[in-house]
């Protein structure tokens, strides 16, 4: 309902999900029930259930309804802060990747401490990497800062553990000079992780542990300052609800996942996240690049 | 000369440096000379030189010289704030691994909200590691734990990315298995970033590149929280100046290493943790466990 006051006009919320429960907030929010549409489903998965099974064994929940209106393309994006893992999985399967791309990502804010924001990805879906993926995410991550974001000609960091070139794992190591090689990007060297909230790039490319442990890390710390009362206007925008999740990049349609927690606030991010990723054309935007990178 | 306040009788500090400018610095302190041993040298390894070019090319700079005295048994210990490189190229050539030890480690202390600390290893040794290698950190750190700070029967956690034995990458979830295998730690599972700081584990293992990622971040959030002016009694306990540094775990003598930014309190933390590990007989309890590892 608040995203709803916010969406421009030519965007529809279809509300998928128990049409009476969906019906009640409505009413408990004032708000007019013609504005939406309502699927109703009688299935639920749950943050427990394993993904890969939980779709094809609720296939009336709301998460496996979602991917197969997008399949049919009876909605053009879909949004949920549902269980991550079917959501990756409904994304892979159904929505299936983008040729040329080998595995999709997905991305965090990091909001930095001079303003702006920079982006961290792959932050779960691949705990391991080949160098050539951190390639392709930098490319997802640049199109994704530069359309939706609006930043041109994003800079490219990679998440390392010195300033060197030579230093890392064998996994940045090897990624260092194929980064340096590309001209699609704008590629500025390693970032380490005390450089992260006051970073010189954009867009800082980690395999999924790395990343995923970074932005724990971060969550972690955030929790502890917010229980021991600390209130500051930086450390505030580390709130996750500002941001609205994040774009499964390389897939072939719009699908956004926002945290578990989410609240209304939350939820009102992701929607206008998932309106924005449409408006810049994100999907096209990355099958273009990708397109033109595995022709040439 | 803080520490040598503190130091009880039977330790005696060696400074091995450029005599006249320790003399000056003795001098200003209004210390007495007698209370330390000074062993002059002329040449001075920098915090940017190539560490293992650096300690043959140098062999009169105070990391060569401190690691000649270790070796020819001229000193029981010996502790440097300088190029973390060239101290952990020493220790590994010239005082040598301890037989059974793959690989040496480094280990950071973390300060937990609730009181007390735990230890997290490798730091950045080992960027690639092998899951006997975390096997054999587990055994390091709880060593630590147990006979420095006197935490019995250390609980050993693995950094991870969910909590479920099966998540991970190839890594994590090799090691897993091995972990929960070994009867000589308390091993408690996986422990995830937003964890780490009110953590189940006294010791948590992981990869030197996770470590090093994961210290240098909490390293610049604390920088931010300063930066800030936010004042705190739990992040105050964040400062490395109380903590000494870490030994170089698995070799055959003590080694200790503090941060390149070392001032006076921190040197002072320093060498009483080098007391403190030298009382541990700490090298010599490793020892023993991987030669009874190896036998068994």
């Amino acid at each position: 309902v608040l995203a709803n006051k916010e969406l421009p006009d030519g965007y529809r919320q279809v509300l998928i999900g128990d049409k009476n429960q969906i019906l009640d907030l409505l009413k408990n929010e004032h708000a007019d029930v013609n504005d939406f549409d309502i699927v109703h489903t009688s299935e639920v998965i749950d943050m427990g259930d394993q993904p890969t099974k939980a779709i094809s064994q609720k296939p009336d929940s709301s998460i496996s309804v979602g991917f197969r209106l997008l399949k049919e393309e009876k909605i053009d994006a879909f949004a949920s802060a549902g269980n991550t893992g079917a959501m990756l999985v409904g994304s892979m399967f159904s929505v299936k990747t983008i040729p040329g791309i080998i595995r999709p990502a997905i991305a965090s804010i990091v909001p930095l401490e001079e303003g702006g924001i920079s982006l961290i990805l792959d932050v779960g879906v691949n705990a391991d990497c080949k160098p050539e993926m951190l390639q392709q995410f930098a490319i997802l991550g640049s199109l994704l800062m530069e359309h939706v974001y609006h930043i041109p000609s994003p800079k490219v960091g990679l998440m390392n553990i010195g300033e060197e070139a030579e230093k890392g794992n064998a996994l940045t190591q090897a990624a260092h000079p194929l980064l340096k090689s590309m001209r699609e990007i704008n590629f500025i060297g390693n970032i380490e992780g005390r450089d992260l909230f006051h970073s010189k790039a954009d867009v800082i490319v980690c395999d999924g542990f790395t990343g995923n442990v970074i932005l724990k890390e971060a969550e972690g710390i955030y929790s502890l300052l917010k229980r021991r009362g600390i209130s500051d206007p930086y450390f505030e925008r580390w709130n996750y609800e500002n941001y609205g999740g994040t774009p499964v990049l390389g897939v072939k349609s719009t699908v956004i996942i926002a945290h578990g927690i989410s609240n209304a606030k939350a939820i009102k991010s992701m929607i206008l996240l998932t309106k924005n990723v449409l408006a810049a054309k994100l999907t096209e935007k990355i099958s273009n690049a990708f397109h033109l990178t595995v022709a040439t």
